[in-house]
């Protein structure tokens, strides 16, 4: 019931990776419990997630995938309404190590399975081992009962793409070109590789992110499609902001590009926060041999940006920042027709994601071509 | 999606639990992996439950559950078409750990989560801990997202129950009244709980099963329902067979009983192995602090009646004996519209069960009180 497909691409199959703002028939998380990455034995953490699970539960289905040792008590704090299965993972970022899902114009559905070397491999790769990480994708993929494509040459998290559902994929330069992914691939093999697997015709290329250490610049903190033809982006009037630079030249080419359909973008502009979120209660997270150990101070990625898309909502971050209200209102205006949700994530931002790093939407395949506008 | 159903009985909810040879919908199985419980590592009996996995699925839907550690080698050895999900487990016996599910004429289905200690807990169980077995039936049920029912205060193992689907439970007394399970309870309270848990209105109760010191005498390798009004039960001639007196004790009350329809069953006999199973190769299991170990010559438990009804179908142990082929000629007269497969299965035999112990049927809720015949 759910087979490894070889020898072919979604593309040559017909399939490709549908927009977020496409109609889904659920979405996925994992449960975070590494106590050297999340302070407080991930406590915190654990109830900024359940938080997320709940609000996306409020518009469409939803999972939480569990190790055994947490499942009593991730099904404990979860509300019946969301399920919750077992599955091993070495940290809780879905979006990277879940499956891309690719569908078709019949009611296909069907898995890409990344390989996943937790954002660098021996290289710069924040940790070692990452082998549960890299068999969540199958593990979903057979829950669903999904037939997947597995890349085992090619190395590339969820959160480093986002596409328009049309042809065109966004990417950043800083995390596609690194040395801890593909080093021995070429852009434009790259290039057709990214078209292939998500079934796309043009590769919008950023420079930077604004995370080199972590993801390695992750587009899903710098800019996302918001329809065809639109994309929002990071922006601060702040020459003082740290991102400043990054965010004024990941404007300048979006706004000077075309997608793959040959259209100018319409580009939004998306605040930052107008202090940085700065690391607290480093202390409590445990010491690994052999690492810098994280220091209270410490700036945590805290971007608006990385909101998640779902049926009629948008479930954005909040910080508890003086632009929190402002992030709202311009999402409610990118979004006119879906609810937008804030949700406090500074824990989330403390472990270096936020909720698109943490959730995985898995599309309606039955209903393409269909979305909310 | 799946909630635990709290203040009610499947029985006040209008629920029952089907025969086994009513529409299913699909099976479930454990994979084997205690080295102090299975020769050679497991491999052996790995193999073993690939051939009664590829039996099933020619039939019907099949998901075999599986550790993280063992989830690559499992989905490499079963076919494409067998779902494999994670899942901890003490040991392999989804029949006794697993849930029972219960449907109503609706269309409903639910599951049963009997609280499950071992075979007798800490009073003459099999192993200790027992946690990850005990949380089996509620991860099979959240997968699914079908609601369940906990009897935190009933300990009930799966092999210890026959329904006919119309009102009448087989169990026997050596398993139900044992010192290891309910020891506060009067038969009567017991038989009151099996009633409201599958839907019932009269408990059959044979006195013996043949294993004593494994299931307290499951009645899943003593008798079974082979359609309403007719059951099977295992016979041998042989007055040397160690089992001859409760085998023939076991024929004589069917053969006198009404079943909650007030019908006298029909009994079909059904052969014992004419020599018996003896374990070999004990010297390959591991050994564990204050336990006996296991000794090669000692006698497995090996029955024909241990068969799973499926789809078209019974899977029939085979252990290399004189009497496996009349052990198939009995059955496929008993089912005459049903393909008999015959699986070797000595393996599993070693490891202190047969396919129904390894296996669990799920009913197909929306076929209610169709089934082949």
């Amino acid at each position: 019931m759910a087979k490894r497909i070889i020898g072919t691409t979604p593309k040559q199959d017909g399939y490709r990776m549908p927009a977020e703002f496409e109609k889904q028939s659920g979405c996925w998380m994992l449960w975070p419990e590494r106590n050297d990455n999340w302070r407080d034995g991930a406590k915190p953490a654990q109830a900024a997630f359940v938080e997320v699970a709940e609000a996306i539960v409020k518009y469409e289905k939803m999972t939480v995938c569990v190790s055994h040792e947490q499942y009593a008590n991730a099904r404990a704090r979860l509300s019946p309404a969301i399920r919750v299965v077992e599955m091993s993972s070495n940290d809780a970022w879905i979006r990277d190590c879940g499956p891309t899902f690719v569908v078709n114009d019949h009611g296909g559905i069907r898995g890409v399975d990344w390989s996943f070397n937790a954002w660098g491999g021996l290289y710069d790769g924040l940790y070692f081992p990452w082998d549960k990480d890299d068999s969540v994708a199958q593990k979903v993929c057979e829950i669903e009962n999904i037939d997947s494509y597995r890349t085992e040459n090619f190395v590339l998290e969820g959160g480093s793409i986002h596409v328009d559902g049309e042809g065109t994929v966004l990417t950043t330069e800083m995390c596609l070109l690194s040395e801890g992914r593909n080093p021995n691939m070429t852009r434009s093999e790259i290039e057709t590789l990214l078209c292939e697997y998500l079934g796309c015709e043009k590769v919008l290329w950023l420079k930077d992110g604004i995370d080199p250490d972590e993801t390695n610049g992750h587009i899903d903190d710098v800019a996302c499609f918001v329809r065809p033809g639109e994309v929002a982006c990071i922006w601060t009037d702040d020459e003082n902001n740290p991102f400043y630079e990054v965010a004024q030249e990941a404007y300048r080419a979006l706004s000077e590009a075309t997608d793959a359909k040959g259209r100018k973008l319409k580009v939004h502009k998306l605040t930052m926060t107008k202090k940085p979120v700065l690391l607290k209660g480093a202390e409590t997270i445990d010491r690994v041999e052999g690492t810098q150990p994280r220091k209270n101070g410490e700036i945590s990625i805290a971007s608006y940006m990385n909101f998640l898309i779902i049926n009629d909502a948008v479930i954005l971050p909040q910080y508890g920042d003086e632009n929190d209200a402002l992030a709202v209102r311009q999402v409610q205006e990118m979004f006119p027709e879906r609810d937008v949700v804030g949700v406090m994530t500074t824990e989330v931002a403390y472990g270096g994601g936020n909720i698109h790093c943490i959730t995985q939407q898995q599309p309606c395949s039955t209903c393409v071509g269909k979305w909310q506008e």
